[in-house]
Order: C-alpha cells, then structure tokens, then sequence
C-alpha cells in the first residue's frame, strides 16, 4: 500500500496520458500540477481528502488557488462568506461576466476531483487564454465556493447560498459541528464573521451566467463511453420522513394473527416505492436510505418505524407528481394493514431546469471536439443549483470510473479532465 | 400524575378485591402487601421498577424477601450467584424437594409483577400451609434466581444458569455494563466474586421438579376470560443475523435500473416472513425487530443490510424446520436479486417441554377451582427454562392486563394472583 508521505496524485494523473491531447494552450501537465498541489491539503492514510467546510485545510486550498489567480493576472477577492472570486478583465468590462468555478472543500476522507476540478477547469481556461493571447469580450469570473459539502455541519451549499444572498442565516447560528463549535466560532477560526457572511451576496448582479464543471459521480457516462456530457438539469432533492404506527409486542408472547409489526409495513412500502420513478419520467428517482426502527430490539415486534425517503428529478411537474405517488403509497399501505402513518416533508428543494440554448451550446463545443453530444440528468446538489436560483446556470460532467465518488477510489483520466476542459473553454468562447 | 411518593401500589391492588377469594390460608391482602413491598425499591418517576440484575435494588430485594421467609420459619441461604435458597421441612427430608419461585430484577423501568409474583407465590403457600397447619411430605424450597432480565449486561437467566451449573464463565467475564464495569466488579459490587458464581451450582440434584408461576405477558388468557392458565412449553429462541450484500451508490446519481439496493432485498425478505411460523406449527413465531442499515444515509442507497430474525416454538423440530425456511428464504430472495447473503445463528435455545404428566396436575388444580383447564406457549424464556435443561418443570402462566409488560403499565388483578396461588398450592400438594 502506498504510504501518505509517499503518495503523488501527479504521478498517477500523469501515467499513461498522451501529450498530444493538449490544444489550444489547455496543457495536462499544468492541471495535473495543481490537483496534486491541493491533494496534498489535508491527505488522509487512506490517500483521500479531508478539507471540511470552514477549517484551515479549505482555507490553505483557497489561498493555494488565489496565489495561482494573481500569478495569472486575474483580480482576487474573498466575500464574507470565504467565497473566493477572481476576475479577469475583459474587452468590454461594463458588461456582465461569464462566471466558471466549484468548490475546494471536501468531505471527510472524500476524493480529489468532487470540486477541485470545476475550480482547476475554470483557471486552465484562463491560463489557456493566456498561452493563446485571447482575451474575452465580457469579464470572466473564477468562483470558489466555501462549504459546498457540509460535512462540518451537516449542511451543504452555505458558501453558494451566501453569494446568492439566499442564506437563512438565523438557522445557521444554531449549528454546532462535531467538536461542539458554533457556525460562529467556525467562521472566526476561518477569519470570517456572522456578520460578513450574512452580507456576503454582492457580485451576483454582475454575472451573466455560471457553467460549473463537476466529475459525474455516476456511470451514465462510462457505459456511453464519453469523457464528457451536457447535464440537462439539477435535481432537487425531496425528503419525506414517513412514519408507520404500529403496536409493540413480545415477539415470543403475540401469536403471528394478533400482530400489528410496523416493521412489516414499512417494508411493504420499501419494497414498493421503486416502481413509482418511471410512471413520472426516465430521470426520476426515489430511494429509502434511512430508517429508525422501533424499538429495534431483536425479541420486540417494532411499534413504529420511520423510513426516509429520497425524491428527485430535473422538473419541478415530475417531482411533485412522484412526491404525491410515493405519499399516497404509504397511506395506503398503512391502511391496508390497520395501521396509521404519519409523513414529514423535511427538504424540498426546486430542481433547477438547465436552457436549452445552454443545452444547445455545449452540444457545438461538443461536436467541434468530435465527442458525441450526450445529456444526462445531475441527479445531485451542486453550487450550479443553487446559483441557478438567480440566474441561468449550466453543467458540464467529466467521467467518472466506476461512478464512486466522496471515496479516496474517486477518479477521472486526465484526458477527460483534458477533453472536459477544451469544451468548457470553447462553450465560454461562444458566450462572448 | 400521581407522584412517585405518593404511589401505592398496594392501594391498587386492593382497589375493588373481594376478600371472599381469600380461601385455604391464602390472603390478598399479604400478598398486595409484599408485592407493594417489592415495588418501592427501584421505583422509577413513570411509577415502574428499576432492580437491574446484580444491582443494589436487587440486592435489597432479595433481603427483603429472605427476611419474610425468614419470618415464615424457612432455612434460608444464598448461593454463589447470589440465587436464594428458603428451605421449607417437610415430614420426609431426605426426598427430594418440590421448588418453586422466579426472580426479583426487573427490566429497567419495567412493571412490579414480572418474576415478584412467582416469588410471593411460592412464599405465600408456605403462609398458608402456616395458617392451616399443613406440612408437606418433601421438602418444599422457595427460590429467587440473580438476574433474570439481563437488563445489566444484555444477557439474561445469569442466576438460573449458575443455579444448574451450565453457565459459561469465561464468556461472561468479557462482559461489560453501560457503565463500562465488567462482570467481575459488578458481582463485587454485590458482595459475589466470580469464582463464587462459578461454583453456584449445588443444589439442583437435591430438586425433584420446579413450577414456576409468572404473568402472561399476552394476551391469550385475556382473551379466554381465564384468570390463569397452563403452560405447555417453553419457546426457545433462535437468533439469526442475515445480512443482504448489495452496492452502495448515491441517491441522485444513480438510475433506478442500475440498482442493486440492500434495503430493498431486505424489505422483501420482511414481508414474507410472517408466511412461515404457521406452515410449522399454531404455536410459532418469528419476528423481524431489529435491523442495521448501512450506511443508513438519506441519500445513500443502503449497499449492506442486516436484519435479525427471532424464531421460537415450544418443540425442537418445529423451531428447527422454521429455522431451515427461513434461512431458504433469505437465500432465494437475494438470489432473485442478484444479491448474496450471508447468515450468522447467534442463538439457539432448545424448546423445554413440559411433561404431559405435569400438564395435567396443574389442569386438575385449575379444575377444583372451578378454572377451566386451558394450555398456552410460552413464547419468552424464563428461569424455569434453564431449571428444565436439568430437571422436569412446570409453568403456571396468570392473566396480563393488554398482554402488557417490560413496562410501568404492566398489570394483573390481585384476584387473579390470588386465584393463581391457590391453584400453585393445590398442584404442589399433589405432589407430595
């Protein structure tokens, strides 16, 4: 097993990627650099990542990624939220940017590409540019988002909906992390305040739009065979808690007929809930992760059982329907045993539907690479979402092997990172 | 609420008895008064009890009991588990004893007749064998095993199993409590050692057969309107841990048709099971409470599920076929799934019978009281299932109010006991 001290995300990048792959100043030597250069930022024994939301290895990976902004001419600045924004004067600065980027933290023991590459993408462009003397017509924005995990509290996306001023600031302060700290004593150790962060939305106004490129963290593309494909939309989750009464018992003394097992009942349900995603369309998903039995002691018969289920798809129409069916479901299966439940609508959040012009731009950069084009659902939470909530935002996914993700196992070829990095620069190209 | 002070639980049981059920020197009163006894010490602010097994309250307990037998006339002496020994003299005493009792610790904020009223039964014969003159031909002894419950440790019949020489001392030394102190210094804490309870074992030979009287916790004497009734075997559980092996994978990202869900699997194995114990026997069941899902992350899809099943039958070859389907069962539906599975027997406690022979002395007790006979499973273990592993032992099973225990609201009518009582007394003089 390789030892940490020992360890070279460079070496591995770099095995086996053929040179004539660069183009058009997009260089994979440079990426590699720089993935292994923020890989080294909190390496874990198990070669992966730990870089929470708001601790000292985000904040070394962001100056890390700000010193190579200013090397490269740009103009940096940090929000009050941490968020990082370096911008590239254009011909024409008085129009609204063209804003790329993700994030840099990670969560615990997670891999080295979820973030990190979106943000690596956005500055090869620029870098690109650079190398081939382009210089854009609009101002072009490099964003890095704090927090976009949430392992330290639990709760993701706080860089992006500061910057969108969409932050519900009140319901942060109660937030504690695992060693007990407030959402205030972490931003101070950061060198941020409450403060700040509730003020932090200032530059949002001032972009035109935002295309984040992000690994794929699925297989849809492996099995295509593709490097790279066009999202056609960002799923927001739904998350029900779906409770099912019951009564408890001896599981020694209740005959098999005089038995009300919550348990049975929800499985019932769990069994049945796949069946309902494709009755409201191909992208939807529903999926029970979670669940609490009651009281889950092997000799009692469980009075009551909480089941969670996840909701998702790219239109808010479908996701409303299969809400509605997966509800019903459950109602219904706790009637047809005696039984009462109860349902919790815990998160819901409005997918963010993806243009088509968006759509149809990626396509051509696709086709100028020679790669088919080929959309694909995300069927996760990115920063894309939530600054989609304020202007048109769009996605680019990079392959991902075997589809494993915040797993020190993630990984994407450098070639795709290459091939991912050459569309983004050309979709930005014709943004101008 | 009535406050914990003010609580009477003598005052309960008295409430609306009629003192003429009070017949050949048995009397509700004394025994509403030692039961009221016994549930002060450990009583909890939910008005429940609280003596773990080898706690102080327990200890007490037994103090308390062994000063009423005492006051009865008995030799009285602990064993090295701690298991009370009241000997009664009878006109032979070089036969063999008839033993009677149960056990004075509770389940934490559990009721005040579980294991109590086994152990007032056997003292209260002997009172009213006092208050009518009667000396039994054998020797007759009252006996209070340690640590029924296994509330302490998580592993239960501690005393019995001392009492019969079976326990397995060097398992038992790897046990820790809540409070992280280990077998040896909660027996210390007690006044026991370790080598003590490892040598208990010495009196059983001197036992010709031991009947122990218990409440239902069912509901099926509630159901017959019978205040007591006999029981016709012990259940043994046998404990199987099946774990289903999928693919772990995220919520959003992955299509429905690229699944391989655990819970799913599970949850079909859930449903099926309740199919089985009635394809055996009328008398088994098998019970799914407890179940571990991994990572049981809302949106994670569970890639490893573990659930355990509770299988009992009073007869050998029933629990045995029982045991065989469900393992089949397990197997076929992950197949189906294309999922493996994996099986780990924790338990297997042989059925303990109870001979015909006993079955019906107690019937013909129950008949000179004007009961109509009835037989019931014991679905939970008791100490007399340990007792039986070496000796033939009897069960006489009195009515549980909603089949309720384990809990505050654990309830059986004083006219009830005392019914049970005099049956008790009638079966053990039919065997001198």
């Amino acid at each position: 097993m390789t030892k940490r001290t020992e360890y070279s995300l460079y070496n591995e990048l770099m095995s086996g990627y053929q040179e004539q792959l660069d183009k058009d100043g997009v260089r994979g030597e440079r990426i590699a650099k720089r993935l292994d250069a923020l890989s080294k930022i909190g390496l874990t024994s198990d070669l992966g990542s730990n870089r929470p939301g708001f601790s000292q290895e985000e904040k070394q990976a962001k100056a890390l990624v700000m010193s190579w902004m200013e090397e490269a001419g740009l103009d940096v600045e940090m929000d009050g939220a941490g968020n990082v924004i370096g911008r590239l004067a254009g011909e024409n600065n008085e129009l609204k940017s063209i804003a790329s980027g993700s994030h840099v933290d990670s969560v615990p023991n997670g891999g080295h590409f979820d973030g990190p590459l979106g943000v690596i993408s956005a500055l090869e462009v620029v870098e690109a540019w650079k190398e081939t003397n382009y210089i854009p017509n609009k101002p072009f924005d490099i964003l890095i988002f704090s927090d976009e995990e949430g392992s330290r509290f639990n709760n993701g996306l706080n860089g992006s909906e500061a910057f969108v001023g969409q932050a519900n600031v009140d319901s942060k302060l109660d937030l504690t992390d695992a060693a007990g700290d407030s959402f205030s004593t972490v931003l101070e150790a950061v060198d941020l305040t409450v403060e700040g962060y509730a003020n932090a939305a200032k530059k949002i106004n001032e972009i035109e739009t935002f295309v984040e490129v992000h690994i794929e963290q699925g297989k849809r593309l492996e099995k295509e065979d593709l490097p790279c494909g066009i999202v056609s939309g960002i799923a927001g989750p739904c998350w029900l808690e779906v409770t099912f009464h019951g009564r408890a018992g001896h599981a020694g003394n209740t005959p098999m007929n005089d038995r009300s097992d919550a348990l049975v009942t929800a499985s019932t349900f769990i069994t049945r809930v796949p069946d309902f995603p494709a009755k409201v369309s191909d992208s939807a998903v529903a999926t029970v992760g979670k669940m609490h039995v009651q009281p889950n002691g092997v000799n009692v018969i469980p009075g009551e059982v909480s089941v969670f289920v996840d909701i998702r798809d790219i239109y808010a129409d479908t996701v409303h329907q299969l809400v509605d069916d997966v509800k019903q479901l459950a109602h219904t299966i706790a009637k047809e045993r005696n039984q009462s439940c109860t349902i919790n609508e815990q998160v819901r959040i409005t997918p963010v539907p993806i243009k088509k012009e968006y759509q149809q731009k990626l396509a051509s950069a696709l086709e100028s690479k020679k790669i088919r084009p080929y959309t694909l659902p995300s069927g996760a939470g990115h920063d894309a979402m939530i600054i989609g909530s304020r202007i048109p935002v769009s996605m680019l996914f990079v392959r991902s092997k075997d589809g494993v993700s915040h797993h020190p196992a993630e990984w994407t070829d450098l070639a795709d990172c290459v091939q991912g990095i050459r569309v983004l620069k050309t979709y930005i190209e014709q943004l101008q």
